[in-house]
This record gives structure tokens, C-alpha cells and sequence, in this order.
């Protein structure tokens, strides 16, 4: 009987292992469709942003990025970014095209340690890829061709995004520098901030937007697809901290939980309370925002602060947005949605926010945080500024000025997205 | 070899209790991200329901409200809803401000117990709490002032839905009472309905709503916003009733699933025909309330319910629906959203089908399912009743005649909802 | 001791299998709620392919088809699809009205081997009976009769859908014969889309469609509602698929999200590259349709694909979409959505799929997979055929000519679906 207690005993051992292993294997596929469900949000909160001339061209860019980027990552992101111990330098590795298992079920690879199956690890991390893009997209919407901004989000999802994402997840060398980021402050969001800054600057305003008599505001066509979005983004947000605990460990998820939901929260506040003292108005367009920018600014620390600590950081990336958006405008760099205020500015906060708040703070993790914000936003910043260049001095990137006035819905597309309404005489682009 | 086979055993039992611990705060926290999105099917239905000119101004109210009502559920609701046996009272309990945990993952207490983590059991009944607000914000659309509303919802979110909400959830009078209500009939959607009916006593009718030539419909912008609202509702329902089992118990959270989504067939089943018979035509707004309100009637009783009963007490709820949108209206109480129809009467309805229907029905049973549903619709109304009225004798809760015609979104946010197309010359708040 | 030990032992391999029982279950659940918001998807998708005066008609039918499918199942569906094996035979078998388990918690039958629970099990089955309905009713939207249609659907949820399913998923004699459909791109897509073809054939096509001059195209009236339909499509695909392991068997559930979202990807390329050299434009419904055809095509067989296999079953799906959609309009076989293309011969050409790429491929299987797909085929068809021929002979299907000219929205429910804006004098159907 000895002998058969110990039996049973490991019999019991392995089954509470594979039940724990199941457990971790669901949540992450459950953050995986979370993560999913925010390209819809996305697409719905840029076309709310966009006139009403210019929403199939952004729902057309929406759709085709995550179908590239899915692609991409399977042929070669996926193992440019987690090329392995074999394959990894300090800066760069690459453990070859496809993935590097084989194919079919019978090829799984269980990662019993890391809790979760080998196709769960490619998923989760193929959904996060496209969102660089999606960043870009709506940056640059309302005057950018079509076929040149499909070929910079090829390259900047399949080779900068994998690259740069190496040096922290990839166990690269910011990643043995001690730099931190739970889930993408910089490695995501600054990235997709970045890409946009350099599309903007070289593609030039919407026309009408800078006057001699000063920024004319162009509202976009549909508030309840903005909100829409905004809410499609928080509900995805809850998969893309909460998966990036890379297990279903039920105190640290559901930290992330609290501190993700809290930060949001308190971005939508602050947002209200500055633009309330800038604008004395309710501007719903800012507070969307300021929730976004709370979920960039509490995506680096997610799981190092307290719901207190993430009510600040959430609050004070809040307060950022419309002073983001108002600077921006000074500089005449022409953003739609607000992308580069949301995603950069706050995604740099939020990196630096390691440093101040939470278990990790300190001056000299703030200096690690500055140098990891630097060397990523330096290298992103040139690739998509040198790609987006190429474009424009061969193919080009912005559609001709009868394009821009009519509307990319027709000139690239030849349907309107809404049929059966008249159309306002009113249009901004023609002033 | 014997003493191998017992430590190895308790290794096994202590990892299968972990894994079962995991796979309910998995489950959890997937209600919890349900529950969130309440809060989108929330602003697109009422958003759909109100008049195009309307429409920034209600999706506003449900961004601040979220938003409001999670930071005041961290800061004091939870710990008036949940003080705990050393603070409790029978109607009244405080454990303090904040989270009476230590801030950080290092502070997290496993309730191994309740089967979930501590952040886990703050973030599912924060999901919660906002609703009632919502509820409200619906109700008294289309001509509420937004910052009276505001401070309205923030007393209503921060004290008396935790205050009744402690009575039966945390362990106060009402439970001690055997009082029953699964997952809030009663504590959720009737509190929202008290509120709202205050509101709308208060508040009157919207301008051109009731007059002498009889009630004139003022039918909503936008049927798919509508539709979509109650399509969301539905599938954050199943975290709304399948996490209130408090765990992943197999059998209880799919039997909950299974008279959830009966009830919600059922009801719009129940309202169809009645409103058939009323109305000789196929109304979708009766049969999306219809659905609403099946979903109101199975929430105190949905884990007590075989499918076959939580078929007629959806069906039930879903022929009060249009009988009771027609009472309100005779009695002139306007509630563009039927809110007052769905939550309240419909909530009132289910928690007592508790006494009629299932496994606890009994004349005793609906004796204390009727206390309850006065203690609690008393307490929330006056206290509802108080602070609009102090409202309205202060700063006033009801914008100007020249804004409820002009619409509340340029007059209060100073921007229309949709931007690029002929607004119709017809506005029903004129005539 | 010794006793003790194995005491020990075996408690902890209850409570392991307990967990693992529990972590399946979950998976289940949550796999449901992913198939039940494709009821949204379809909602949106169907409302923003149709005309504007034509959507409160989509949307009511699409709210009655879930209402009606859950409460047919729960009746009788589900025991004449799973009649289990005392009462199978290999073409028809019927357990008896409701469910068979008695009601109430009490009557759980914890399905330990399958890993879920019996309220589970009819739950998720339950949330795709409907889907069926809900592919017939986009193909013929705009002119079908309202009651005529929602007779059909309960004939066609409540015998024909469950009977053909019953031969292979109910242990039928497809089942036998070896015949393989893993989530249903015959039992649910192409038997949907048999019924859309038997619809349309009887209906005839919406005036104005097919002129002496040519094929007048009738656009959708909202490509938001359309692009936010697949979306969400997509996500509750990966419940569809991924549910359909039943369980949650870490390897093959992630597996097939990959193949999944992998096929969707690639089938939005396909689509586009085939699109585009047909029209030489960039068409978003075409792009869209090619997600959804990718995603019809790689269900027979998400289980038994490597990445790459599905790559190339999603992208000749997506090829496939546009060639489709020319072909029946070549034969004036109306389909405002498109469904016949999406779900029938994408349907068709997945489940070929299955003999020609994968773990099972191989001309044996081919032909055992032509069996199936034309058994099943010939007896939806002709069942759908009938029951609208007598439709049709009886009450009449389509609506008087008046009633398609001025929309079904006012006609059939006596309102619009959105108010407050100039409709345009331009209408399609008037010509």
C-alpha cells in the first residue's frame, strides 16, 4: 500500500499541475480575445474621429492592418521578437520564418513553466502586433494614400515593432539593463506614438486645418463610434495588462485589474477637470481621450503600483491630454485623433512613471526608464521617419488636393459610408 | 517511503487547491470584464433612445458616471457595502477609507475561502455599483442639468446604494431577515428605478411630451445604437448573474447561464406579443425593453430557477414591459428610455418571483421578499427625493426652455454628436 | 500513516479533477458568451449591408431569431440534435420535450468525462441553433414578409438544423460513415446558407436590382455597422471554433485560435487581391466578406491545420468571396449581404477542406466529405424549399411592391430607424 499512496500521490500531483496549467492556458486565451476585440475599438473610435468623407478609408486601413499584422508576425515577427536563447543577441535575433515548431497539433510544445501552450504564447503576442499600426492609422488619417501607408505598416509591424520589442520581452539588452515595462507604455504604445509623429510631420496638415485666422477645429462625424470605441479599448485593455501577467496568478491579475480600471477612471477626470479650466465646456472628445491616455500611463507599472499610486499616474496622464493636444496644435503637427497626445506623450509618462510610483521607484530606475524611452524612441523614430521619407520621394504618401476635399471614401474607394442621408453642404477641407 | 507518500500528497491536495483557486478568480474576473461592458450597451441604448441632438450629453453622463463611480467605490463604497464582521452593524458599517489592504501585490490577502483574490472581490462589485447611476441617467435624458446630475450621482454611487447594498450583500438586517436576491433585482435595478422615478417627479416632462392633444411620441435617433445597447446588455449579463455565484462552480454558473439567456428570449417573446395587441404593430423598442426586462426579472432568482420557470418569469417580466411604459406615460412621468419600466418594475417583479417560483418559493418567502423591496424602495427614494429636490431649490436641475429645444449637446458641450449631414428642420421639443 | 497517506492521495486527486472539471467548464462558458454576441455581429453586419429604410425590419427579425432559436432549443432542439444513445437512431432520434434532466440546480449531471456541465452543454449548443436562422435572414432582407419569415425560422431551428446535426455531431450516420465538420461549416454555415438559397430563389430579387441596363448595385447605408458586424464576428469565432474542442484542452483550443484568426487573416487578402483586380478599387465589403469567408472556411477543420495550412484555406476562401458574389448576381440571385457566398460556398469549400489539407486530408476523406456536404445539403434545401413554397402558396412572402418602395421600417413597423436628419430624395429601389 506504500507504494500505491505514492503512486496516487503523483497521479494527483500531475493532474492538479495540468488543471493549474488549463487554468493559465484559459485566461490567456480569454486576454487574447480581449486583445483582439481592440482593433474593433480602434477602427470605431478613428472613424468616429474622422469626417464623415474619409470613414470607409479608415475602416478599409483598420481591417487590412490586422490581417497584415497577423501574417507578418507569424512569417517573421514573432521569432524576431522572441527569437530564443539559440537565436538572441543583445539587439537582435532571429530564430527563422514561420514558427519554429512544427506544424499541427501533434506539434505542440506545452510550456509547462510559463503556464501556457506554445500557439497561446504566438496569439497573445500576434494580436499585440497590429496595435502599432492602428496607432499610426489614425494620426495620419483623412490624407494619406492608401497603398504607400499599407507598405510602412508592413515594414513597421514585421521588422521595428519585433526589434525594439526584443531589447525588453526578447530578453535583450534593455531587458538586462533592469529597464521596465509591463506591458507596453513604450514598447507598444510610444512605438505606435512614434511612427505616427514621424507620418504627421512629413505628410503636412489636413488642408484647412492651419489658417492665417488661426486652427480651425474639425470635429469628427460621430461621437457615439468614438465612444464606442473608448469602451471596446478599456474592456480590450483589461486582457492587454491583465494578460501581460503571462499567468492567471490570481493576485497579481487582479491587481492589474484594479489598477488598470482605477487609472482610467481617474484619466477621465483629470481630462475633465483641465479642459473644463481651458475650454469652460464639457468636452466629451477629451475626456475619451483622457481615459486612453490613463490606460497608456498605468500600462508600464501596471503590476507594480497600488489602486492609490494608479489613481495619480491615471489622473496626471489625464491632465497631459489636453495640454498635449493644445501643443501639438502649436506646432501645426495635424493629428485627427489625438494619437500622438494619447499614445506617446502618455506612454512616455507612463514608462516614467515606473520610477516615481510603486514598488519599483526610484532615481535610479528613472534614469534606466529615460534611457529605455531614448534608445526605443530614437530607433522607431528614424525607421518609420526614413520609410515614411522613401515613400514620399518616390510613390508618394498624400492624395491629391481634389482627393482630400472630395473625400478619400470615394477617390480610394469609390463608396460612401453612409448611403440614403443627404449630405451637409458644410465641409471643412473646402474652406 | 511512507512519509514521501504523505508529504507528496499534501504537495498535490495544496496544488489542486491553487488550481481551483485560480480557476475561480479566472472566472471572476471574466464576469468582472462583462460587467464593464454593461456600461457601453448602458450609453449606446440610452444614446439611441434620445434625440440626435441629445446624444454627446448622455454618452458624456455615462463616461463621467464609470468613471465617478469606481473611484468613489475605492475610496468609500466598498467599505460601507462590505465593512466586515469587526464593523458592522445592522444597517449601517464602516472599515474605513480606501482599501483597508495594504497597497501593492504584496498586499493581497487570498480569500481562499470565497475562492478569489481580494483586488478581484473590490473590482466585480466596483463594476456594479455605477449601474444604478446609469440607470438614472437614462430616465431623466434630454433636459437634466449635467452637474447637478453629477453631484446627484456621486451621493447616490458613494452612499445610499453601498448603505442597502450592505443590508443584504454584507451581511446586515435584510439577510439576517432571509431576504433573497441573487444578483440585485432589488439591490441593483429597483435602486436605480427609485432613483430614476425621483428624478423624473422632480425633473417633469420633456417640452412637447404630454400635451393637450394627447401624448405625443418622441421616438429615439437611432434604432441600431438601440439595439446594440441591449445586445451588450445581454452578454455583460452573463457575468452580471454568473459572477454573483461568487465562484466557478460548474453546475450553479451554468445553470444561472441557462436562466439568464431563457428569461431574456422569453421576455422579448412576452413583450412582442403584448405589445402586438396593444399596438397592432411590431415595435423593436418594446422587444429590446422586453429582453431588458426579462433579464431585470431573472436576476434575484436566477440560481433558484429551473429554465422552464425562468421562462415564464422572463415572459412575465416581458408583458409588463409595454403595459408599464404606458402606465408611467398616463401618469405623465416622462422616462425617454423606459428605465422606470425595465428596472423598477421589472426589478420589484423578480425579486418577488423569489417567493413564487424555484426552489425557495413560499408564502413566508414573498412576505420577506416584499419587506425587503419597501425597506430598500424607501430608503433609495427619498433619499433620491432629497438630494434632487435640494438640488433643484439650490442650483437648479433643469436646463433653460431655449437649451432642451436647442438640444443639451451644443448648449452644454458645445458640440453636435454627428457632424457632415442636414440636421431634419422636424424637432419633436419645439412644437 | 500509510492509510492516512493514501486518503490524502486521493482527496487531492478529487480535487484536482475537480479543478480541472471547474478551469473546462469555464472555458465553456466563456466560449458561449463569445457565440452569443455574433447574434451582434450579425446584427450590425445585416443592418449595415441594407438600405437605410430597411433596418428596424433587420434588426427585429435578428432580436426574434435568438429569442425564438433559444426557446425552440430548450423545447425541443437540443434532444432531437443530442437524443444521446438510448434514443439515437442513424437518422433521427428524439429525447423528449424540455430537458431531459429535471429541473433546477438540483438536477445537474456533472458530465465529469466531457468535462463540463449538462447546462453547460446545452447552453453553448444552444447559442449556435440560432446562427442558421440569422444567415437567412441577411440574404433575404429588403422584401420578405415579417410573420412568413419568423414561421420559417421556427420550422427551420426547431427540426431542420437540429436533424441534419444530429447525423454527424449527434452520433448519426455521418458520424459513422467517417464524415468529418469540426465546428460547423456544414451543419451550420452552408445549411444557413441552403436556406438563404432556397429564400432567394422563391422571393425573387428587391426591384430595381437587375434592370434591362444591368446589374444596378444597392448599397448598404452603413459601413461602420457592416465593418463593426465582422469584427465582432471574428471575436465570437474564436468561441465558435475554439468552444467547439469541448474543452479546454490548452493545446488544441490555442491551436485553434491560431488557425482561426490566421484563415480570417488572410482571407481579408485574398478577398482584396481578387477585388481589386476585378474592380480596380479598394472595396471594404469585399475586404469584410473575405474575413467572414475565411473564417466559414477554416471551421471544418481548425483542429487538424498547422498555421500554414490555414493560411491557404482562409486565403482561397477570401478569393473566393468576390468570384461568388459576380456568380449569382450572373444568375439575378439576389443576396443584399452576400451570405450564399460567405456561408454556403465558403461552407462548402471548408469542409472539402478537410480533405485536402491537414492531418486527415486524403481522397478517401474528400469523397466522405462530398457525402456529407451534399446529404445535408439536399435535405436543407428541399426542406427550406418547401416550407417557403408553402409560405409563398399560403400567406404570401413578399411584401406588397408599395411596402419595398417606401422600406419595410415604416411598413411593417411604423417607424423609422433614424429620426432628426433630411432623408436623401435618392432611394434605390424607386427606379
Amino acid at each position: 500500500m506504500n507504494e500505491e499512496a505514492l503512486l496516487k500521490a503523483n497521479e494527483a500531483l500531475e493532474a492538479a499541475n495540468q488543471a493549474m496549467f488549463t487554468a493559465n492556458n484559459v485566461w490567456m486565451l480569454v486576454a487574447t480575445v480581449l486583445v483582439f476585440i481592440m482593433h474593433l475599438g480602434f477602427a470605431t473610435l478613428e472613424a468616429g474621429f474622422v469626417q464623415r468623407k474619409n470613414v470607409v478609408n479608415i475602416l478599409f486601413k483598420n481591417v487590412m492592418i490586422i490581417a497584415i499584422g497577423l501574417l507578418t508576425y507569424y512569417i517573421i515577427g514573432f521569432n524576431l521578437m522572441y527569437p530564443g536563447s539559440d537565436y538572441a543577441g543583445e539587439f537582435f535575433g532571429f530564430a527563422g520564418f514561420g514558427l519554429s515548431n512544427p506544424e499541427g497539433a501533434a506539434g505542440l510544445i506545452e510550456y509547462a513553466d510559463a503556464g501556457y501552450s506554445y500557439w497561446t504564447d504566438f496569439i497573445f503576442q500576434g494580436m499585440f502586433a497590429a496595435t502599432c499600426c492602428t496607432i499610426v492609422s489614425g494620426a495620419v488619417a483623412e490624407r494619406i494614400k492608401l497603398v504607400p501607408f499599407l507598405i510602412f505598416c508592413f515594414l513597421f509591424v514585421t521588422i521595428s515593432y519585433p526589434i525594439t520589442g526584443m531589447w525588453k520581452w526578447g530578453a535583450g539588452w534593455l531587458d538586462a539593463a533592469g529597464f521596465y515595462d509591463f506591458a507596453g507604455s513604450t514598447i507598444v504604445h510610444s512605438v505606435g506614438g512614434w511612427g505616427a509623429l514621424a507620418g504627421i510631420i512629413l505628410l503636412g496638415a489636413r488642408k484647412g486645418k492651419y489658417t492665417s485666422k488661426g486652427i480651425r477645429p474639425i470635429p469628427g462625424h460621430s461621437m457615439p463610434l468614438a465612444a464606442m470605441g473608448v469602451f471596446l479599448l478599456w474592456f480590450g485593455w483589461f486582457g492587454f495588462n491583465g494578460g501581460s501577467v503571462l499567468s492567471a496568478d490570481a493576485g497579481l491579475v487582479s491587481l492589474v485589474f484594479v489598477t488598470t480600471a482605477l487609472a482610467a477612471a481617474a484619466g477621465a477626470i483629470g481630462s475633465f477637470v483641465v479642459s473644463f479650466g481651458m475650454f469652460k465646456s464639457f468636452d466629451l472628445s477629451m475626456a475619451l481621450n483622457g481615459i486612453l491616455g490613463g490606460l497608456v500611463g498605468i500600462t508600464a507599472g501596471a503590476d507594480l503600483m497600488g489602486p492609490g499610486e494608479a489613481i495619480i499616474v491615471g489622473f496626471i496622464a489625464g491632465c497631459i491630454i489636453p495640454l498635449s493636444v493644445v501643443f501639438f496644435d502649436k506646432l501645426k503637427l495635424d493629428d485627427p485623433v489625438g494619437a500622438t497626445s494619447v499614445h506617446l506623450v502618455c506612454g512616455i509618462w507612463g514608462t516614467l512613471a515606473v520610477g516615481l510610483f510603486g514598488s519599483m521607484a526610484g532615481i535610479g530606475q528613472l534614469m534606466i526608464q529615460l534611457k529605455g524611452i531614448a534608445a526605443i524612441g530614437v530607433f522607431t523614430f528614424l525607421f518609420a521617419f526614413i520609410v515614411f521619407f522613401l515613400l514620399k520621394k518616390s510613390v508618394g504618401i498624400r492624395v491629391p488636393e481634389e482627393e482630400e476635399v472630395a473625400g478619400l471614401d470615394i477617390a480610394e474607394h469609390g463608396s460612401p459610408a453612409y448611403v440614403g442621408v443627404n449630405q451637409a453642404a458644410f465641409s471643412t477641407a473646402k474652406g
